[in-house]
This record gives C-alpha cells, sequence and structure tokens, in this order.
C-alpha cells in the first residue's frame, strides 16, 4: 500500500481524498495557496506545505512548486483531484520523471483522451457508438443532402474555421437542407473569412449520460454503472443522479462491456468516466473521456458501496480490482446529488467572502461533502463549489423527498448560494418526472419565477 | 397518510423525526422547554409551543401541557421518541382518551412489556428463550443444589426483597454453593430484614444482542435482524453495531420467526426492540422489550435500507408492512454508532455549556444525527447525548476505520465530550477483534490509559 500522498487540490475534493488515506493507513500532504491557509484540508491532513500566492497559476497550477512539496515531503505519490493538474499530461510526465506515482491513468492515455478528435476515433475502432460526423468537409448541397440520408434528420452544420454558433444551422428536413446550407456558408465565410462546413448527427433533447469505469494496472476494467447529469447550466452540471431512468439492465451490461473492451484496449488505468449523449430513443453516442475522478463521483458511491478514492489509492498500489471488489456489484436504491457553490443563485455571479453561518443537514440517507465551515471564507480565486449535498433512498421518490428537506436545513450565511435554486428545481414537476434532458434549464428558467 | 405530528422530545431524536415528516409531506409540531428556546427541533418543525420551564418534570413530562398543546396545534398523532413519555403507557392512554394518535403500540402492551416479569413469562409462552430463574424463594440449600444442577452452573442467587447487589452471589460450582447460599442469605436479612432468596442462571461473559421488530396494524410482523451493543459503561450502551459477528444468517432467520410468532401473538404494533442477553456458547436469552424506537435505531437503518421513522409513521397511518417494505430485506455492509455524549471522557461527568466550535464530519458513509450546532447551547438538565456519529461500511474493518477518521475530523469545542474515549476505544485491540461482552469497558478502563 502507498505510504504517503500528497494532494494536489484544495477544497472539498482534497478533503475526500484524505478521508480516504486516513481510511487506509496512508499519510497525507496537503499542499495550499496563501488564500487557504486556515481550509480544512490544510488542518486535517498530516503535513501542509504553502505552495504559492492565492492565484491557482502561481501555487496549485504551478508544477515545479508542486513537484517540489512532494519532493521535500518525500511522497509515494501524488492525488490530482479534478480540475488544476489532474487531466495535464505533462504533469503526470514529470511526476514520472521525478519517481512519482501520479494517480491516474499514464500520461500517454491522458493525452489521447485530451484530444477529443483521437479519441472519438480510439472509441470508433473499439466500437463504442460516436455521434456520426461527416469526417472533413462537405463540398456541395448535394453532398450535404447524401449524408443526411445515411445519418438520418435532424443533422447540424457547422463551420469548420469557428464555433460560436456562427456558421451553424440545425437541419430537420431535406426540404429545408439547399437554404440552410447556403446561410450556413454565407455566415461561415462572412465570420471567418472561410465558408468551409462540416456536418454531425443532431440530438433534439440529448440526455447527458456517464459510465463510471475502474481499471487496475493488470490489465482489468470495470464499469461501475451510468450517472444522469443532464442538469446543467452553461454545461456546468447542477444535480446528478444514479441510476439512470433510462438505462435498462440490458443497456447497462452492454455499455459495460463495450466499455471494458476497448479501454483493457487503450491500456486505461485508475478511475476515469466515459461520457455519453443519449438521443431520444435511448442510443448512446461518446462524447469524451474525463481520465479523472469527477465531482459526481459520491451518487455511484452511494448506490455501488464502492468507495471510488479509496478504490484510486488501491489501484495506484497496485492492487488488483479483483482483490478491490470482492463481491459481486449490486445497486441499492436512488442517489442524487446537488452541487452548492457560491454563486448568486438567480444571477449566477460569484459570491466570494467570509461565511457566517454554516449548518450542514445530516440524519438518515444525507452525505455532505465539504471543506467549509462556519466562520470560514470562500477566496474569490477558485471555482464556486463550496459543498456536495448527496443523498440517497430506497427510491427516486425518497431522494427527491430527502433532499428537499435537506436542502431546507442546509443554513449558509454571510455568502449567496445556490441552495434556494436547488429547492426551487426539486418542486419542478419536469424535475420530479424523470423526463428531462440537457435543455431543462432552459425550459426551467422561462417558466420558474424565484419566490 | 397522517397529516400533522406533534414530537413529544427534543434533541437528536426530535430533529430525526422531524425529517422523517418532512420527507412524508406530514406537517410537524415542536415542544420545547424554556431551555431549547434555540433547539434546532424547535427551527425546524412548522410549528413549535412552549410547555414549561427547563425541569423535564414540568415541561416534556408534563402529560396535560403536551396533551393540550397536541390539542392546540389540532395534530393527528404524538410521536414520543425514545426515553420520557415514549413507554409510559398511560400517557398512551391519554393520547387515545383525547383522540389523538399514539405513535407505538397499545397501552395494553407497552404496560404489559413495561412489567419485567410478565413480559417474561409472555415471552416464555410464546417459546421465545428467556434466561432460566427459580420461579420463586428458593428455601435451602439442598433445593438450591438441585436447581443450580438443572441449569447447569454458574448460577446467581438475589435477594428477592433488594436490589443494588446485596444478597447476591454468584456461584460457579457446587462445593462453593452452601458457603455462598448462607453468606447470601445472612446479607439479605441484615440489609433488608428478609433473607429470602431466589436464583437464575447466571452468564458469565454475556454479549447484549437486541432484534429491531417492525408491526403493522394489520397482525403482520417482520423483524429487520439485529444489533450487537455490548460496549456499555454501567448499563448505558456507548457503541453499537449491525450485523453481529455471533449471530448466523440461520440464527437471525430462526430468532426472527420466533419473535414474529411471539409478536404477532401479543398484538405489538409499530417500532420495538427484542433484547437478549448471548451466552459464550451464542445462545440468546430474552431480557426485556423495548416498545419504542431505540438510540442505536440508525445502524440498523444503515445496513438495511429501510428508514424506521418513516415506517413508524406510515405503521401509525394505518399502512401494511406489505407496502412499506415492497423489496425482500438485504443487508449489505457494516454500520457501527458511537454515542457522543457531553461528559467528561474520563469522570464522566456531564458537562453542560456554551458549545462554541461545533464541525461535524461528512464525507463518504458517514452520517450524523443532532441537533447540536455551531454557538448551540447544552443544558444541564436533559440527557447527555449531543450526537450520535455513524459509519457505513463494506464490512466491519472499513467501518471501523472510518468512524477513526469521522472521530479524528468531529471538532466540539467549549463542552467536553465523549470523543476521546471512543478515539482510544477504536484503537483497542479487543474491541477490534469483535470478540467481546458487556464487561469489555471494565476491562477497557484497567488496561487503557488517556493518551
Amino acid at each position: 500500500m502507498l505510504r504517503k500522498v500528497l494532494i494536489a487540490n484544495r477544497g472539498e475534493i482534497a478533503l475526500r481524498v484524505i478521508c480516504a488515506c486516513k481510511e487506509l493507513g496512508i499519510r497525507t500532504v496537503a499542499v495550499y495557496s496563501e488564500a487557504d491557509r486556515n481550509s480544512l484540508h490544510v488542518r486535517f491532513a498530516d503535513e501542509a506545505i504553502c505552495i504559492g500566492p492565492p492565484r491557482s497559476a502561481e501555487s496549485y497550477l504551478n508544477v515545479p512548486a508542486v513537484i517540489s512539496a512532494a519532493e521535500i515531503a518525500d511522497v509515494d505519490a501524488i492525488h490530482p483531484g479534478y480540475g488544476l493538474l489532474s487531466e495535464n499530461a505533462n504533469f503526470a510526465e514529470v511526476c514520472r520523471a521525478s519517481n512519482i506515482k501520479f494517480i491516474g491513468p499514464p500520461p500517454e492515455v491522458t493525452r489521447l483522451m485530451g484530444e477529443k478528435e483521437k479519441a472519438r476515433m480510439a472509441m470508433k475502432k473499439a466500437k463504442v457508438p460516436i455521434l456520426p460526423g461527416s469526417e472533413g468537409v462537405i463540398q456541395s448541397e448535394g453532398e450535404a443532402i447524401e449524408w443526411a440520408r445515411t445519418v438520418g434528420f435532424p443533422v447540424i452544420l457547422k463551420a469548420s474555421a469557428g464555433g460560436g454558433g456562427r456558421g451553424m444551422r440545425v437541419i430537420r428536413s431535406e426540404a429545408e437542407l439547399p437554404g440552410l446550407f447556403q446561410a450556413a456558408h454565407t455566415e461561415a465565410a462572412n465570420a471567418f473569412g472561410n465558408g468551409d462546413l462540416y456536418m454531425e448527427k443532431f440530438i433534439e433533447r440529448p440526455r447527458h449520460i456517464e459510465f463510471q469505469v475502474l481499471a487496475d494496472e493488470h490489465g482489468n476494467v470495470l464499469s461501475l454503472g451510468e450517472r444522469e447529469c443532464s442538469i446543467q447550466r452553461r454545461h456546468q452540471k447542477l444535480i446528478e443522479e444514479s441510476p439512470s431512468l433510462q438505462v435498462t439492465p440490458k443497456m447497462r451490461e452492454e455499455i459495460g462491456k463495450t466499455l471494458k473492451r476497448s479501454l483493457e484496449h487503450v491500456g486505461y488505468q485508475n478511475a476515469g468516466t466515459v461520457e455519453f449523449l443519449m438521443d431520444e430513443d435511448g442510443k448512446l453516442y461518446f462524447i469524451e473521456m474525463n481520465t479523472r475522478i469527477q465531482v459526481e463521483h459520491p451518487v455511484t458511491e452511494m448506490v455501488t458501496g464502492i468507495d471510488l478514492v479509496k478504490a484510486q489509492l488501491r489501484i495506484a498500489s497496485g492492487e488488483k480490482l479483483s482483490s478491490i471488489l470482492t463481491e459481486p456489484l449490486t445497486v441499492r436504491g436512488h442517489a442524487i446529488e446537488c452541487r452548492i457553490n457560491a454563486e448568486h443563485p438567480e444571477k449566477f455571479t460569484p459570491s466570494a467572502g467570509k461565511i457566517t453561518a454554516f449548518n450542514i443537514p445530516g440524519g438518515n440517507g444525507v452525505r455532505v461533502d465539504t471543506a467549509q465551515y462556519a466562520e470560514g471564507v470562500v477566496p474569490p480565486y477558485y471555482d464556486s463549489l463550496i459543498a456536495k449535498l448527496i443523498v440517497h433512498g430506497k427510491n427516486r421518490e425518497e431522494a427527491m423527498n430527502r433532499m428537499q428537506r435537506a436542502l431546507d436545513m442546509f443554513v449558509v450565511e454571510g455568502i449567496h448560494t445556490t441552495i434556494p435554486l436547488h429547492r426551487r428545481i426539486f418542486a419542478d414537476a419536469e424535475f420530479r418526472s424523470g423526463d428531462f434532458d440537457t435543455k431543462f434549464m432552459e425550459r426551467f428558467f422561462e417558466r420558474s419565477q424565484p419566490g
């Protein structure tokens, strides 16, 4: 087993990793910026080293400072958490060169998955379904019609040279195509000086569904089921749950097998998440892989009973999956997570400052992952996530009711948080029905007025 | 479903019941003494009524005040929690006369189980194993020898007229009997003016094992498995766990069947706990039944996934067990609870006063049931329990390690608590082995010095 681990992160995930290390008898080293001197991850680690000024670029993202701390503290390994250096293949290489274990996949795999088109091609080769795309420029209306016929409408035209929605058109029928093709071409040419267009299959109401995987260093991969993460605002997840009502046991098993085969093929190691879009017919399309622990990993832990961060540490210690997961995987009940951000709940502007009251809910089926506390401070320099409120119930109905009472009992004063927004979402009929997609928040804001 | 419930209790259990009501959509009414004005159970109930001065006799035990509050608030039912009025059959009768549902068994059953000898006889009749006793006065040494031969040594002599250890002798062999019989007789005669003695089978190293049951109002009883509660100090439980390492699936099933039969026979209703002593050979002997929810109910909730307080409320609403427990009972992992008392951890003297810091541990597998908070006050008038720290792990080993890290992260300042004592117990080899009995704490204090 690893002897001593440095946690190259801050906030709730740093504390989460410290908890896992403590439970495994591994010594911990926290690093912190000058803004985080009084943070709980500093308090609860066995050792703590200041690595620079508040700004992340000068502290948590400062590779030489992190590596120096690791060498001074004489650690075996570094856990990167999520965000920050967690998907930085160069950092993983520096760790390797410094003879420090990076808790994650090898840098080559991180790099492959980081280049989205390469990752798509690698997964496609391994028979993971990907969203159909034209693989190159569509030269004419005729070619566009031909391609759209093969994948079926709707499709979307995108400008090869740009982004930001310009040159982009959703086409729902063959009749619309010629006009929209011309419009997109003209718009792209005007915007980017290049009218080239490519096409993709368009999913009208996509769901975001992702699968948690674990892989040991002996070539074994296991899928631990899915999470439903469609409740997003500007591509930021707000609420996640497991299992998904739309994933049948058969789909779960099939995707599990496909992921096992494909990730064993690419030599994946440690924890990872494979993200998919699901179309209205329940078909899944690979979009990308995150080569780290996710913010929303607790919902999988609640329903499977498996501690994913402890699994990461044990995998990095060289253990086999067969010794970590000694019993057949079973799913019990339903779990939901709300991300509690230090933000104004309607304007979404960050809300840093001193917390004057912080009383977290407890009781049956309630878990809170946070590094905040009464009299703590939310610095203005970092991600706005200050707590994750996770509930577990025997079914989705019980979990939702439990989340409502837990939100009602979560007291944070001194700063704004997204708690009032979550309370409104959990009272929303569409959310409660379970039948929603990634456009949910747009519809929600249209119909819902803050109370 | 019940519409509105008054909670005739305070502290963590009052908040626990409020949580369950909120999740079921039931309105809640808190009652409070003048000392509990700023308590969380008052803050989180829909309504709150002050029922008297601090002393329990004038507030929480004041039946007319509680009933008046229930009538003023127009509730359907009263949940008594544990302690206080929870096993008071007269109170249950007043509720019935006032047309308010008492959430618990009928007063007749509470009364039967409250009279220990009657309860023993009722259970014996229903073939529940009870600790063998002489059923009347032992007149002579000869009769004592004869009785001891039938049940086997060791046996214990007790004074019919008294308690407090006087006239009490443990007899381990036939040779010792005449001398000890005379000594006990003389001591009893001197102490109580009555030398009558009776005998019981004596268990050298008993374990305290109890079974949780649920019974609906339609004649159905179900056992939800056992809790191991041998870690006690002066008959006060300190640590409880589930399942017990000593109870085999076969024993669990057999006791379950016996309890189902016997409790259906006595017309039991709602939640209850049947307490047993287990001897060195693993045999169980009924000692008493508690006709209420127990302090340690969460460990059963953690491993079964069943919310016992919600089950109480649904049973009291008239629901059948078959609609409350829709899936076969399964046990997942291992759960342990530590009672966090406001007491000096070595002297066990109560420690009331203002809390200056209160930071509860969170993260994977950790549950805290408490009504305390930063800047809260522990009044000197009530039970010293201020929080229950409950952990759940895939096995006992993981649960113990998790408890250790959770204890390390539980910050309470301003008062003394039993947290340091629990930390020492969880580092003790005998405790960790799982092979202990109700004498554990005596041995522990002999060998263990506060660090």
